[in-house]
């Protein structure tokens, strides 16, 4: 299997760079924008995510003889688009947002600027990075407000395809969750791992007693027992009469939680565990975390809602030319006029507003040059929202890879903060703040 | 990058590969048996796909250098459970339902025999793969099942992850979808690409007709023009004029397509262009294409809703112990009794009863031992869904690959058939045959 990313891409994208090259416009410098026209699922905000990983894979695009081999048999392209992509590497520009900054609609998150041939190419692996990463972001934030002080463990990897899942666990960890079930998050992103026992290390014994006997002989009473397999309260009682009242944790993986947990609290302290934490694992998402918050319970496991991004698996965010130059080098802004799905041309430069550290509106300025948008950049009240990832064609090392993602994490909790309380709230909505356009 | 997918894993199943290793249990022979408790968004039958992406993905399971490194730096497992998986290869036994095949609530769609410590530390893995895809597969065939003979192709690449979005291709293609937009499904499996080109192509040229003459001149005049730019009915008349009546197909991407597609129809007629096909592309669903049963349309391009499952992302499929032997070397069926989630104990065959030729219920027998399974098999009137897989540790190469798909899509054109007429219909409800357990 080839390493090369290239062949993530729609068909089309190769139909229509063959088409320019015969025509020449294939040289035509563009602007590409990615952004999303709408927060879907009635969000009040989004989260960028995967633009480290996108970074990476871009390193990776380019078309070896096992790509040119395949879209020469099957005639993808003619033969001169195949020299074409024999030597292709990005050699443009890519500005966006920082990778777990909050958008909006109509945020400018990836800016593309190169030829029409190197940039259009890039359009099916750029989505697919930032719309699913983005989406599984933006619901794990919810989630994390939803949390309040109390950790969230990532453990949806069965939930997702078996590479969304390693990607989905880093996304969850920029937006606040403490860990994930996945080992090769762990290892690709630096994202801690935890987990210690399923229901089937249970019933592999012949007693729940033996399997917990077990599990603390090899991972000592500071573990969590599974505590649901038969019955939640023989499965308390023995856990604790096996590793005493220092056991660190039980797991309750079904039932009606809020009455469970209480029950399992007052059973523990009622034998001396008070210091006992308990976890919950079934079936979470936000409004059950939001509904479990004056339980008592220590820490929430999330799985499937997490990685399916809360009903909102995509987060449906579109790339398009914005801008080119004409036949004469001039710069033409575009844009498309379809019903419910035009866009707005120009390259763009975006800023958070903000008063008293609270965000007020996104502000776009829109032009078709770059010196009026330098102007703009000096608004007084906002927060420049876009930095370069990749400068003809170098790619910026430092978003990439665990130092990214930890990076990511970080500036995802200080933007957190400027949201507006409305913002917090998990009802469907609009979003937070306005986006407004000027022309710069 | 390693190409291992050992890491596709969770932790818990590692931590109890650990302690069953000290405790003895390890050695066990167990069953898992891989299964969905229930059809979720009301499904009335469920498509089983991923099998010989899971195979390949399971050739690649075992330990290298770096991933035991890994484990070792974490604390994960300790020396006796790095030395165990230096030399971890499956060797067990895997039973499944053929790729394609349909299923229902309690179907063993895989059983997974070998030892606990081979056995247990598959399960994120397989139930990765499988409940993703068979998710697509699902939504899939309800599409397939909506447009009747009308082509589908698939193009929601950009709406899923990078490597989902591949695997989504070849689901469809299984289930009846004629083409993807997706290069590397064309590569990997063999599925028809197809695509010709964006809005970016329309703006990207000084006027619309420029870019249509550029693309007849690239494709030839029986390509797909993207009329939806700006002006529908300008687009279809500048298509025609460049392209002349033998223009082979124009794509609507927005509007209210079924009268969009009337408009266009009546247009393209008027203009003497009666050949001329239409495809229509935007937000489809499978109660969108139903929609457009009557209306001129001759073909469907799905994206954001096939990759996402219509709703239903996730097959929400589990993997359970369900039989195991006991210290003394007999075997044992488990359970857990959890609430809403308890799951049936024994080793199962299962059959589908047809009546003339109709399927009339899901038989599952249910044993302790093997000897009374094949008795059961000689049921007269029923078809028996599982086959071999993989006989200690030896995959079966043929559902592999490119191959495996074309034998994956033919079955699922085969046994859909056998659906009765109650199971065509889109509208949430019970399961559409009943699933019927028998003690063997």
């Amino acid at each position: 299997m080839s390493a090369s990313t290239a062949l993530l891409t729609d068909r089309y994208e190769l139909t229509m760079l063959d088409a320019a090259l015969r025509d020449g416009t294939a040289q035509r410098r563009c602007v590409f924008e990615l952004f999303a026209r709408r927060l879907p699922g009635g969000r009040r905000f989004g989260v960028v995510a995967g633009t480290g990983r996108l970074l990476s894979l871009l390193r990776e695009f380019c078309f070896g003889d096992d790509e040119l081999k395949f879209l020469r048999d099957e005639k993808v392209v003619d033969a001169a688009t195949v020299s074409f992509l024999e030597g292709y590497r990005f050699s443009g520009t890519i500005t966006g947002y920082r990778e777990g900054e909050l958008y909006f609609p109509g945020s400018p998150v990836l800016t593309v600027e190169g030829t029409f041939a190197e940039a259009v190419i890039l359009e099916t692996l750029a989505l697919s990075v930032l719309n699913h990463d983005s989406a599984i972001a933006t619901a794990g934030a919810r989630m994390s407000i939803a949390a309040g002080d109390r950790p969230l463990a990532e453990m949806g990897s069965r939930r997702a395809g078996e590479s969304s899942a390693v990607a989905a666990a880093r996304a969850a960890y920029i937006t606040g969750f403490g860990a994930t079930s996945n080992l090769e998050a762990g290892r690709r992103w630096g994202v801690p791992t935890m987990g210690t026992a399923a229901h089937a290390w249970t019933l592999l014994h012949d007693s729940e007693e033996d399997a917990f006997r077990a599990q603390v002989e090899a991972l000592g009473t500071d573990t969590t027992l599974l505590v649901d397999t038969y019955d939640i309260a023989e499965g308390v009682a023995t856990a604790v009469r096996v590793a005493g009242t220092a056991l660190g944790g039980v797991r309750i993986d079904s039932g009606d939680l809020p009455i469970v947990a209480a029950q399992v609290r007052e059973q523990l302290d009622a034998l001396g565990a008070s210091q006992t934490r308990i976890t919950v694992t079934s079936d979470l998402d936000e409004y059950a975390i939001a509904a479990l918050a004056a339980s008592p319970v220590d820490a929430y496991g999330v799985g499937t809602s997490l990685v399916t991004g809360s009903g909102t698996p995509t987060a449906g965010m579109v790339y398009k030319l914005v801008a080119r130059q004409d036949a004469a080098g001039g710069w033409v802004s575009v844009a498309k006029a379809s019903a419910d799905k035009s866009s707005k041309g120009g390259r763009k430069a975006a800023f958070r507003t903000l008063d008293a550290g609270t965000a007020t509106s996104e502000l776009i300025a829109v032009s078709d040059g770059f010196e009026q948008l330098e102007t703009a950049a000096a608004h007084p009240d906002a927060r420049a929202l876009q930095t370069q990832l990749v400068v003809e064609g170098e790619i910026d090392t430092t978003a990439e890879g665990a130092d990214g993602v930890a990076v990511a994490r970080a500036h995802h909790a200080r933007v957190r903060e400027e949201l507006p309380v409305r913002a917090l709230a998990l009802s469907r909505s609009d979003p937070a703040i306005p986006t407004v356009y000027i022309d710069a």
